[in-house]
């Protein structure tokens, strides 16, 4: 793969050496499942992280992340409000479905994958309230969004406020939690606005197999407990996955990473202009190119993903070479 | 710990150097989740090793491993019959109610775990076949069985012929399967029997987070793959599961640990004499020892669980120190 | 109630005198569940109706027939395809999330609430093929739609054939579907086309509590029993439910009662001109009316639902004051 | 059948004269679903007969109601105490797994399918706190029980105390409710004790199609609403449920007919002698009869079930002919 310059998805970066040093070290911890100290000691890191009380557990997929956090937030006959393109609805396999036994998924909408109070307004008002149709019991949002933006801690005050107004539990799916949180200027607190629980990604950037599900109800997380066990994600040598977070976590390398992601993304697209499609804030850049010039850029080496017939999605990650990025951008330039 | 004797769990054990060797080797292969080249081998791999077409896919637990496999044999209005003291029945926190949507466990006994078509029998044959009874569709075996005894091909053949007479999918939960191998003389084949879908246990046995789902039914093969992403159980960076059941096989280093762990586990038996419980056939010993003797065995640094009122269970791994099985056997024998 | 004309849901009808006769001639009959003989000539009663080979089942509602039927047609990790104002998606609390154990409702559009190859094709087309995208098993259609418009002869023949092509299981919800008959000429084989399960109603069209639920597959019939039973839908005096379909069937009763529902609404649509928002081919009649209008009905003592803020709802049923509708369509038109 | 002397099941009796004349009545009012003024009235009624608050429900099952009740009792990854030989474990097609999204039947002895706490307590303090064990949320009890035996207020209250204690709820499957009121002298409160829900029945009692579903906490009360929505079980005509229910409370029909069956069945107890498998209490007989005595009964002319190989079972109900019962009670003792 020498000549290929990887802009595919950073669900395929490499593992930080960082990381593989932190596993490394958890061979000598004895216990199974997650008995070990260093499971243990994830409360506290994420409380410190977040300065209020929290649970946190490690979990091997985004996937399960969102799903356990959603499945003890909702009663199976309720209902989960989400971006009609978030990645819970389009593309986990209908997970929601299995892992909340049959609730539904109601679909919003609004720019660039975000919510708003207002187009969750639009959607859960019209809603009789009757045992005859499915009733909201919680909202999901994604942080940063499938496209690539960063919700400010004014939008999630505004979200927070709304979902407690409501009675309604608040997610935040943070598979790009990082990368919203270097754009927001580094501070975890801010990026996750008053959410109830987050699942704040690390594999993304640059770990391998955990991530961490942080829960700010002592009683929900209490639940998850059962929940992750209960779905075979409770492994055996849990010290592997709570270490790679530890050491995410450790000098801020959560940070250091996503940044290098972000800056790579900015290069792109420095050459993308009236291409954008979105804005800019985090890893991701989608950009209008038709298939001709997908094809010039495919020639150069460059490997990303059509997104439709008429756009292009680049995703940057920790590990991406600068090079790389502002050749890709200055390639886009030039067609 | 560096005094105490570690007798407690095969889950707690150290990952092998040659699994490190292949995850870290694995960082420079690319595609997400099972895209890459080592996740696309195993189908070919197993094949070879069981002689007979298969496909195989890791998960990182032997429970989602175990339930996909259920999931995709059993109707959720149906049933599946395993042992009273199955591991899915006593420890797995209901997962096969929630991977299975609701089927039911049918608990049949059977000498030291393990089942006999007799003893399934004698479970099934009064069952009405109406509708107000939940009916069998599958058998589930665990090889080595929950108190470490063995299948012999013998056993199975009767099983998988009575399965088949029966209409029914035969399952095998082979968390030990490496060490039921090594005392049947290291065939995979012979101690697979006629199943039709096994989980080749990896991490008690060395391997840090990967086990491998090998399905004979390419039919079934397909709805497993579905069921893994819905489960969350599809991991962005699947490689570096691959990777440890790669490393596993080759050579034959699953058959090796199983030895050691094997050995380790007869030394301590021949300390036992009578407390037996159990005959010895793979890595797990049972043993009739009171409280004050229990006290005894941990003030001098061994580590185990209690098993009831009046025995233990030792577990020996594949890095168990063949001292401290030694020493263990004849502290046992001294009391 | 004597002044109110209520024109608000057939769900609310009398029963007929033909139904109330039938079920105390069945308190002679004597055996529980579905053991009687009137509960067993269901098959053959409608595999004459239809004129090929089926299964019938009784049940007690609409939404247990059509999620029965569902349920066995699709895997949990499937979904089904359903018009976006389908009853299944708007108005059942959730039913096909819980009897389908979370498979996906995926909506697509039509005029009238009707499904076309076209709508499908636009919503499934662009699904990929792949295990992280919810993939269509069935489709599910209403006859008459929920809007009162009736699927033809030729319509229904593209839709099955589409669904044959594409492996996808073709489903009628026919709450209505004696209305549809009535306006298709009285063939039932005509109204239900080449699908493979029918919801057919009987509650809104004069019975009390029984729907059949006819599955012109003989091993997904086996599988609904199971699943009507663990649904709690299997009755213990099930000879009563039998009773009132076969007294449906007798003389043609459900056509007749249906063509009398559609005649009213045929009164109700002579008044409504412009007014109309679909053709009225079966029972309901949806018409633009603001809220000062819809006052001035109400104040001449009919009962409707509003449908919207600028539209009512009018359903007539078998025992509808046909005065009564030309009442009413002459107050619509008089406004 | 007119040489038939029938004790197969209550569950085939006819429908009382006085819930024909309230089903009847019911034409007249017109809200669809549960929105009529009977369907209200339940609340107020039951609240009555219990001396406490609470709301009541029809369903057209006991198993849907048990299963309602314990659904929103108990969470998924819980489970529920019952008796080895509960209907809910024996004879409800797995109702419980699918209505409890995969919670587990936890089998508890107890003489004559009677749980005692001493029973419960065997089975669950075994249970590790952890979350790899399935825990106990609720305990379901059946009055009278499978075997025809009725639990006293002393024994309600001890099971009552113990629930609480563990904070465990409490649901009584009624199914032969009634009969068990007789037994200890007609008090509805005394028979229920302190049960959190309890499913009435009616059915076997001389309704067609209804059971009250009784719930003592509001909060449960408006789940249930939610469940029996998404299970399929509100019905559209609601009205002819809730006249059955009404009907048999009035001038305690349902005392009458239970007392009708009792007394039936003490007739036949009175032939039994030492042949009695359990005490007599309700409306079934067990008694110990080999293949030839059963075979002599039935040349009589009277039906039963065999109770496996060496036992009948008889079950009178409300219709029972009196002249019939003591034939029967003749011709055992006789034998």
């Amino acid at each position: 793969m020498s000549d290929t310059k990887p802009f595919l998805s950073d669900n395929a970066a490499k593992v930080h050496p960082k990381i593989w040093e932190a596993m490394r070290a958890a061979d000598n911890a004895d216990a199974p499942y997650d008995g070990d100290a260093l499971s243990a000691e994830l409360d506290a890191r994420f409380s410190d992280l977040f300065g209020r009380e929290c649970a946190a557990l490690w979990v091997a997929t985004g996937t399960a992340a969102n799903c356990l956090a959603l499945a003890t937030m909702v009663q199976p006959h309720g209902g989960v409000v989400c971006h009609e393109e978030a990645h819970v609805e389009m593309d986990e396999g209908g997970a929601p479905g299995f892992f909340l036994h049959g609730a539904k998924l109601m679909l919003a909408g609004g720019e660039s994958a975000k919510l708003t109070p207002e187009t969750i307004r639009v959607l859960i008002d019209p809603i009789r309230d009757d045992v005859h149709q499915v009733q909201a019991h919680a909202i999901t949002i994604t942080q940063a969004s499938e496209y690539g933006c960063v919700y400010s801690a004014g939008e999630l005050a505004a979200l927070s406020e709304f979902a407690k107004a409501r009675g309604l539990g608040l997610h935040m799916d943070g598979a790009r939690f990082a990368n919203a949180a270097a754009h927001l200027g580094g501070s975890a607190k801010d990026t996750a606005g008053g959410v109830d629980s987050l699942a704040f990604g690390c594999i993304k950037n640059g770990a391998m197999s955990a991530e961490a599900l942080v829960l700010f109800d002592p009683e929900q997380a209490d639940l998850v407990k059962y929940r992750r066990k209960r779905a075979g994600h409770l492994q055996c040598k849990g010290r592997y996955l709570a270490a790679q977070i530890h050491a995410m976590l450790d000098g801020d390398l959560w940070l250091a990473n996503a940044r290098a992601a972000n800056g790579a993304a900015a290069e792109i697209a420095n050459g993308c202009g009236d291409r954008l499609l979105h804005p800019v804030q985090a890893n991701e850049v989608f950009a209008k190119l038709n298939a001709h010039e997908r094809e010039a850029l495919r020639a150069q080496g460059f490997d990303f993903y059509d997104w439709g017939t008429d756009a292009a999605r680049f995703v940057a990650s920790w590990d991406s070479v600068p090079e790389d990025a502002s050749a890709l951008g200055k390639a886009i330039s030039a067609l």
